[in-house]
């Protein structure tokens, strides 16, 4: 089986800031794609916010197995209706994973239903990450630790809901924590945030934070076919009740009508 | 401690369909309001979709402990600021629980980040709520099971986050199951949906349904202070960090600078 | 990737019962089994009480990615080291499905640290299960809903913790509904519990649920190496710490000393 | 409401280490004890591994709506028939406080279901445990962050099933973190988890832990009457089905039969 990742990026701090064009000459997401498509069972292709609707057609949504985004800057300029389609993808069944700064992205706010704040310091501090639970796909091949000498610090408490599973828990030079890796589903759809990945240093080069990204592409990776319309909200009938009942007392619907949205 | 509740209600079928207003002649809203307030323990009011600002203005919210909503056919006429004014209570701490078709309403899509959708029918027919864990709060004096002998059904999937408790399941004469009491919490806030109530039938007249309503205003009582700013991100500058550090490397943001939303 | 499945029967009944043995003639565990082998990418075989060590010896565990529990009547019959050595290959990353009355088993009560207990009618009823979560890999291939004509009943409130997940819930004839497909994780293992499977009805001759069970194989299989000793807490002594540190302040073991227990 | 609270304290360590024994000079139960009996609403009693029956007689645990548990040199001294009367008691509704060692103590590990094991380190370094969710009623009044200046380290991966809710992290100054608050529901009793509490230290003198404590307790509390068998799994006789039902096919049991176990 072969898994199709979308790498989203924003794609502003690399054509505007000289640091972040020197470490990602071709982009971050084009750094995290490349990586991803080192890996056998993958295929990553990428979209930025500059394409049309963003890169993120229907037919490009229909064909993502997992959807990876990571943005900053330009939260604010992502279409809403982008974020419903990319949303309705997500309840369809398509993977998606959050990376770093985007907390803040709308899909993830939207899909979050949750203020998705923390606190943050731009230091180059050393971080740590923490495996909470051996053995999880997320983390396969990974050792119990492994650090980023430089990485922006985000801080508990971090406003999102509590997750399905707690993957990994950051350990900050200057005394913060926050948990890093965090696993969520919104109807057919398997949700990753993944903290680290500042936009001035490294870390999309790092081995560890590309294996955690592979990895969390192969978990989100729903195989089943997508939902057509996960928010359908269908009637059923009384003559097709699994179990024979008769229709009794006042009715507000005439019947084939639809319900209220 | 006094748990101050405000009931919301729609108001619109009360007042155009016959049924309705001979079961609620004061309004759905205002029959849950009044056997709250025979409640030791809870004082209640109302607002509806017909004052200004739905009667949700931001004193009101901040004067409420427990919101409680009953909306259908005019979930669209809900205006979207009011809908995050809401969501930004909720997150600050206030408690709220969703009332039967209000799976559809704004601020529960919100707050969820998910379909929130699922099969229906209206045919009057007997549904049996039963309790998946006894001495939950919410079921507080309630027996193991109770009917309402003529109801609307509501059919899994339901499309909702995995809940923190499910608290109640409903069997249905028709044949389908639902989970109809389920407990979440988002920033500060907890929150309960809890599926009996079609307009149609005088559930919110039965007193298990009503100690189901009141159980669970006094639980989703958040008593400490309310949240300022729930969506506050504050930076840490590096000569606050709790342990000391120095800075290294490139920086994004120029020190005292607001973060990217 | 091939997943070798072991499926544990207690098969009592299938000797001293007539009804049991006509029809399951080589026992509930070799149905099973038999199902199972007709999937790509499965290979089960069969263990039971009656077998030195209950056929669950070190090595058998070892090279076991998911075993599969049936036991009704013999609960007390299974050897507590036996019990520890399974709870231990699960925390090490086996899988683990339990069926309908082993609810009570020992392994299965041991890792959900719970009373596990429900209430049950044996009726020959029909039952109903219903999906909660559309395109869970473990109700791949099935409908949203599908019957079982004569099933005995267990009612909520089912006495375990609350689940990650709850993917099924039964709807019965006489009136009682059921949590019937729940998932839990414990240490690295993943664990199933599937409800139906009554020893006097034909289930496990029915496709859906062959289904449900073969799809709950593939889904609890983690494929990492199995971790060598699940309980061990090994000390990091202060030379060895991620961070520089000086030991300060007073000791109660000695370098090098292991923890109590 | 006045919640019972009942302290017990392994008792080991204050009598045969001079140091436990001049920072607790009256036992580590007594200190928390002592703190609790200052909080309104709260009255604290002691109980001890020595007293007969540990202290922990039926009626003991029946009159007592939160027990705190400390224990590490003694654990295996915990007589069996007790540690399945404390989860009873859980089971049937008392909330329970495990502190510190006491990850390992029997009822811990019992109730989790799971290995509970993690990393240690005695060099009395520094701890910052932090707040993941303001407003948590365990965190009421406390601040975002707080100190020991001396306490033994703890390590992920801790060796539990996801928690209900995470509610503090730690930060150790040798590098590692650890989920140090953690809320979890077996049957109808409330349990955290509290990490603090090293004996050769004065933690249980600090006034934040003093507070989480005491915070906890009162968090804990279930106050609906104490479930009298909590493990009973009732027969529902065809007759008294909540719907009329006719029974149909084989059976296993004769009416009125108790379910095997």
């Amino acid at each position: 089986m072969v898994t199709k990742a979308l790498v989203w990026g924003e794609n502003v701090h690399e054509n505007n800031n000289k640091v972040v064009a020197g470490i990602y000459p071709t982009g971050m997401h084009t750094c995290i794609a490349d990586a991803l498509n080192t890996c056998a069972g993958i295929t990553a292709s990428t979209a930025t916010l500059q394409e049309p609707e963003h890169g993120l057609t229907a037919e490009r949504l229909a064909e993502t197995d997992v959807l990876i985004w990571w943005g900053h800057a330009a939260h604010g300029e992502v279409q809403d209706a982008i974020v419903e389609r990319v949303c309705d993808a997500v309840w369809g069944g398509m993977g998606i994973i959050f990376l770093h700064s985007a907390h803040f992205a709308k899909p993830f706010k939207r899909l979050m239903g949750a203020p998705c704040n923390l606190t943050w310091r731009e230091a180059g501090e050393r971080e740590r990450l923490w495996l909470t639970t051996r053995n999880h796909p997320i983390a396969a091949g990974l050792p119990d630790h492994f650090e980023l000498e430089n990485e922006e610090m985000y801080g508990e408490p971090f406003g999102v809901p509590e997750p399905l599973e707690t993957v990994f828990i950051s350990w900050f030079q200057g005394g913060e924590v926050f948990r890093s890796g965090l696993t969520y589903k919104r109807g057919a759809g398997n949700i990753f945030y993944f903290r680290p990945g500042h936009e001035t240093y490294p870390t999309y080069h790092d081995a560890n934070v590309q294996r955690v990204i592979s990895n969390a592409v192969k978990w989100a990776h729903n195989p089943a076919p997508r939902i057509a319309n996960p928010n359908d909200a269908p009637n059923v009938p009384v003559d097709t009740a699994p179990e024979k009942i008769t229709e009794r007392g006042p009715r507000l619907h005439h019947a084939g009508e639809k319900g209220f949205r």
